[in-house]
């Protein structure tokens, strides 16, 4: 990716045909402009918002050392041998693919640094949740935008960041691994709620069959109801994968080939599902940055720190401070 | 804690009576009523509110697998040797304090389940995290009320339950373990900032030498900055527990019982940041309801319903449809 500048150029024009015409130095700069917030850079992932929508996003989530930078990059092949471009965005800041990772991992992920089929984006330093988010959708806009047919998003499981892809992805790709402790237990956490494949890493290893096996009961018993909100979903398919060795990669690959293929009508529905929460949670940011603003910091109280104050000495309950300062923001 | 009603009692001054006199049967009562959000439970937590403030709250956060709840069902044991009460909250849904874990484990817990000095509430099957941040905040307020002098959270450490703990808690625990994989780069992701004390548990077992180790390095290389908008903070206390043969404890309750007596204009200042910071989430979360209910569903779409059409066909970006989901709303 080089060392595209840290603004985008001047006109807005120019970058939106250098990223339609796939160019990675602009869809690199696009993305760092988004994430430093530059000027401009809103009004570009606004203009290019409409041209996307053609790519085929898959989540992958897991907790820490289920192996999903392994599976990704394996996934990334098979992809690639298909002759079809990919990008990544690797959200998990443990992941090999933010350099994050021990040596051995980032020199298993160097067979697709070569590669100019493949683009791989790392936002693990973007700090807290809401600015990763932030990035991770404008990511994905400039990625898509730029004609990436394929694009996986990684992000490690756990809380918010979980939903988050499952509101961004068409499909969402679940990995566990034996060996971790209460694995099962932790799925049911929320993960299996997401996940329209679930996968079990390492299935080579000791523990595994036991892990399927348990999975494969919870599955029968799950009434897999739909997020709130939401229609009744099909059971996640369960599928064993040793992504080191290769082993269980192809029927994974054509089991997200298959949910590529859902019918316009379906995706559409999911699609419309998804933007309503991407909107919830964009109003939801907006009014914690208006609250934010409004209480201030200690050394640099807002307008309405007395709430604050309030609140830390107990003369006011949270609840109906709450209500004060969103009232005060009308 | 036996089978109060499902509701609150009509009379909200003998509710907060019974609270007040510790009664454990009141505070399990409202605890479910706040919940459920039956009626009458906002009122109750508003009024209970301002009673609150006495005890001293214990975040105990980290990955599945760490042993959390085996090192809380250790520190009730300090905790009653000296006398004092102690309620739980556990969020973990992994947490054999919630009935999720092996059997081996909630045997384990047994031994205080009879003891009366102990009230463990379990809140692993609230679902999302909205309401699992609410049903937290609403039994700390109730326990505290309660007059319990002490209180621990266990919530499971990622994304957002962390941060909620932060913001909930007088002093925050992270544990962690070695042999999970890559622990210490996971602690890397926004657990370590929130920690006032780092416990290496399973610290009998191979590999903890060389975590210690890595954290200590750690602990020494970080600079400790603070969260956004706070002012920079000591490093944590790093030390070595074996919970489930009781190495370490003593040291553990000793580092809390310091952290507990800290000076009061600091406490205030450490919880008029925290106020700031749930402020901020609550005003957050009304204006996701708010825009939840403009926008619908699919069956039963609301008012606005046709900006989430129009992201999902692209004829809208997200930023955009936002911006007109805000005003409306105002």
């Amino acid at each position: 990716m080089g060392g595209p500048p840290d603004s985008l150029p001047e006109k807005l024009a120019d970058t939106i045909a250098s990223l339609r015409a796939g160019d990675v130095r602009a869809m690199a700069a696009a993305m760092r402009a988004a994430d430093d917030e530059l000027p401009g850079a809103r009004e570009l992932l606004r203009a290019i918002y409409p041209l996307g929508g053609g790519a085929f996003v898959v989540g992958v989530t897991g907790h820490p050392g289920v192996g999903k930078s392994t599976l990704v990059s394996a996934l990334i092949g098979a992809v690639r041998a298909r002759g079809e471009r990919v990008a990544v965005v690797a959200v998990d800041p443990s992941s090999p693919f933010s350099g994050g990772a021990l040596l051995g991992d980032r020199v298993r992920m160097q067979r697709h640094a070569t590669d100019p089929g493949v683009l791989i984006r790392s936002l693990a330093t973007r700090g807290h949740q809401g600015g990763l988010s932030r990035s991770t959708a404008a990511a994905v806009a400039v990625l898509d935008a730029g004609g990436f047919p394929v694009i996986f998003v990684e992000t490690v499981g756990a809380g918010q960041a979980e939903v988050d892809v499952a509101d961004a992805a068409d499909a969402v790709v679940v990995v566990t691994a034996p060996g971790l402790g209460d694995e099962v237990q932790a799925l049911k956490a929320g993960l299996l709620e997401i996940a329209d494949v679930l996968v079990v890493n390492k299935g080579d290893r000791p523990g595994a069959d036991r892990t399927l096996a348990e999975l494969t009961m919870m599955l029968e018993l799950a009434a897999h109801p739909g997020r709130p909100g939401e229609p009744p979903r099909a059971a996640p398919a369960l599928l064993r994968t040793a992504a080191e060795t290769g082993e269980g990669i192809a029927p994974l690959a054509s089991a997200l080939e298959t949910l590529r293929a859902v019918p316009a009508t379906e995706r559409q529905s999911r699609r419309r599902r998804q933007a309503a929460r991407q909107l919830m949670a964009l109003a939801g940011e907006q009014a914690r940055a208006a609250a934010w603003a409004a209480l201030g910091t200690e050394s640099a109280p807002g307008p309405l720190a007395a709430l604050a104050e309030a609140v830390a000495s107990r003369t006011l309950d949270p609840w109906s401070a709450a209500e004060t300062l969103t009232s005060a923001g009308r």
